[in-house]
């Protein structure tokens, strides 16, 4: 018995779901758990079953393809830990929350490494026996140290997420395109507002009520892919800005680790620069 | 082209997804939206569809009963205002709240009437041009007031739900079981706390930082009905007992509505003294 | 014996809670409650007291400036109920919840009249003995259009605050600046976000996972104002933009109310687009 | 110059501000920041200044108490890092959360030792260089367990506070006793909600929508000490009760973090069984 997390998505006709399920019953298949949603707007159908029974990966994905029009996209997933690299700078909050997450053996994932532009945070991560690769820009124009950070990420194999906790500087179009989809990034303001820099400072000037902190995919427009996750606090005119960064910590790690748990159970759907998420 | 809103729940078995869903193809029908939970410990399968389709209500039901299992409950509802009497005492809010939304045309419902055991609400159930029924418990042992007050409810035809909007009054088991999954209460505090006279006063000696509001379903026991929706607000030591309720007011208007808007849409199961919700 | 509200506000230097607190000392006055803040960036210093005491309000008001530094601001505002004006358009929600605090009397408030630009909403106004007053733009540019509402406006005497209550038309400077620090806006987003027009079409564009209200006093620049309150609440891909929309009602009108709230209770500081808020 | 953070309590009476203010103004001291409250139920006064000025803090304490009336408690604090002990069992989220913000220099405190009845957590404790000490309950009563971990405390100098990061042993009146008003709890519920074992179970059994956390100080009524910080989060029907112990560790953990700031940083008032909190 295996069990199986298949996620469909395809152009919306009658039928999808009725051929979905009859795949799964002529198997002999129980269905532990199913969502389905259809944007109506851009036409799209969206479903994730969660599955298990006696039948090989490879044929159930063939089996389902056979039947569902062509524009489906069908992949069937074996749960397992996915491997991710981090990359930071030196902010420890959210990167610590990962770190005690994986040691409590809360997260889906093996960290394979994390990289960092700084040393500073070598200590904490050589605790927990993380390979750290510091590879400083010192020198370097930005294409010169992406490819070094390329060429070490390319070092591993089967690297399933790249997570910005708090990786402080821009990434080129090559970068991100490399990567596509793969890139989860906490942006440490609430989107859409303040994008750029100090969002905190900005948002003290603005004399805001809440700050908050947006999780997600990194596309070519900076601080503008795909949204997984958003939260927020209350401040007030007691907080300085940096308060509000102090508090902003707190909710950034939140939702990168919310985020990052979304996307290793393999919950989130990627199109039109937006998420479904199920 | 007629649109249902197709509820099933069974004991769970293998199947039960694919023969729903081949009746809607069979017979053209599109899946609008749907939501399916599997409660292992119970064993027990819920389903939500909204679809539409040339097909009379009648005779969608009786396929989907043919195929199903004996132990299938089959609802094919169409969508259309429910018919609401709303049950208060003497505090405005969260009856004024129902009643603008009405007003507004937010409410997929008919309010038939407004009962009462004062007349302090009148004034403001009048201006809306609904009916106002003082019953009066003066002079009335408890059964002989709810005969009252079941006898009004009776002279209306099709009542849905009764909304208990802050009417302080215990039921009797006997009221209760007359109108079984179909009275909505408002707890004043956020259960299973506090239960009983005075939450608030309850919640001030406490020093509680959170306080809340509960909305659910009302059973034999007293409060403890099965929860449709429940939400907070933080509180610090300056808020006396009065400065809670008061702020408990804004919560209570809020869950009522939401829990109310939840059934009209016919999206809540109830079983197991819980609920589901799609 | 008076009760008073007494807002002071300061440039801030060593001794200003000392003198304040022995005026109120010296005169045998009790503290009901009490908050200062420094905002050490502007070196500004405000303080908000309620007192009590068997003194005049002039003869307050004149110790504390004989003893303040030159800077200092003073106010002694004796609790009574504020006169307001509401502005709306088409849209019920906030304004039926105003109407609703108002007729419960939670509100500190007399509401002088509801101004429109349509007359939608007279029926609901007007089951609530509160004259409706509709101003249409038809046919008027916007200075006329303007002149009308202020020569109304101005027809009423000691108006405190006018409250937009979703009244969707831009006021031009010289409306602002004839009512500046008066008026009360709910705007319908999170500021900073999505400024313009139908902000939850933009918010469900890029696929937002939390939609918010922002209320502020109004000035020159459209939606720029001094933020007073602000709320959320999370939203999912499962909302269209017309859900958005209804969800964010239910957000608007509290955060409206509760802003209109701050401010006849008169907790509220104005200062370098800020709010201080006690 | 020096900074104090200034903590006094009294019977309410006429003039408290007056005098505390005067002793600053006196001394030539600046005011950082001031709160007061006053409990007029209890006829309790509260208040906590923030000051600079070049002063000795016996001095100040000793014009101040010579001012003020005999119910009046003076506390003149230098900021400065708090010595605190923690108590685990075997659950990481809550412990971790605290060793990586004092890691990361957010914590005003040093972590003298972790002392747990099981050595589950020590491989993560000993990464961060501090003492973690094992003391098995196997084989002894609960008195002689607690001598055995009274023994090992009172072996460190200066012990702020007690953190008990899901510590899972109910701790007798006399351990509470000894370190009465130092002891800082997490519970694994939202008080006074599901008092006793397996909240969550509870809390799933009942269908509530959301789950919460509290902090509190421990004294002799288990689960019901002063309260210091309290968050919630929604669920719903999906999660089982496994779901809802997982996210309510995400609460747990923030929970517990906020009172142990709150805590350190001289912000918490005791009485009447609850906390008055700057």
């Amino acid at each position: 018995m295996s069990q199986y997390r298949v996620l469909i998505d395809a152009n919306d006709e009658k039928g999808l779901v009725h051929k979905v399920s009859s795949v799964f019953y002529e198997h002999e298949m129980n269905i532990l758990s199913n969502s389905e949603f259809v944007d109506k707007e851009n036409n799209k159908f969206f479903m994730r079953s969660v599955v298990d029974g006696d039948i090989d990966a490879l044929k159930l994905s063939g089996f389902l393809q056979e039947l569902l029009p062509k524009s489906a996209s069908v992949r069937v997933i074996e749960p397992k830990k996915k491997n991710i690299i981090i990359m930071a700078t030196k902010e420890m909050h959210a990167l610590g929350d990962i770190l005690i997450r994986h040691e409590a053996g809360e997260l889906e994932a093996n960290i394979l490494a994390v990289i960092s532009n700084y040393n500073d945070l070598e200590s904490l991560v050589s605790k927990f026996d993380i390979p750290y690769i510091c590879i400083s820009h010192d020198g370097l124009n930005r294409s010169e140290h992406e490819s070094k950070i390329i060429e070490c990420i390319n070092s591993y194999e089967n690297v399933d997420y790249i997570v910005l906790a708090k990786y402080m500087r821009i990434l080129t179009p090559r970068f991100v395109e490399t990567y596509e989809d793969k890139i989860i990034n906490i942006h440490h303001s609430f989107l859409p507002a303040f994008i750029g820099a100090n969002p905190y400072k900005q948002a003290y000037d603005r004399g805001v009520k809440i700050i908050g902190a947006t999780a997600h995919f990194v596309n070519n427009n900076l601080d503008e892919g795909p949204i997984i996750a958003q939260e927020v606090i209350h401040v007030d005119h007691a907080y300085g800005w940096r308060d509000m960064q102090r508090s902003g910590r707190d909710v950034e790690k939140v939702v990168l680790s919310r985020a990052l748990k979304l996307a290793l159970e393999d919950r989130i759907f990627v199109y039109a620069n937006k998420t479904v998420i199920f």
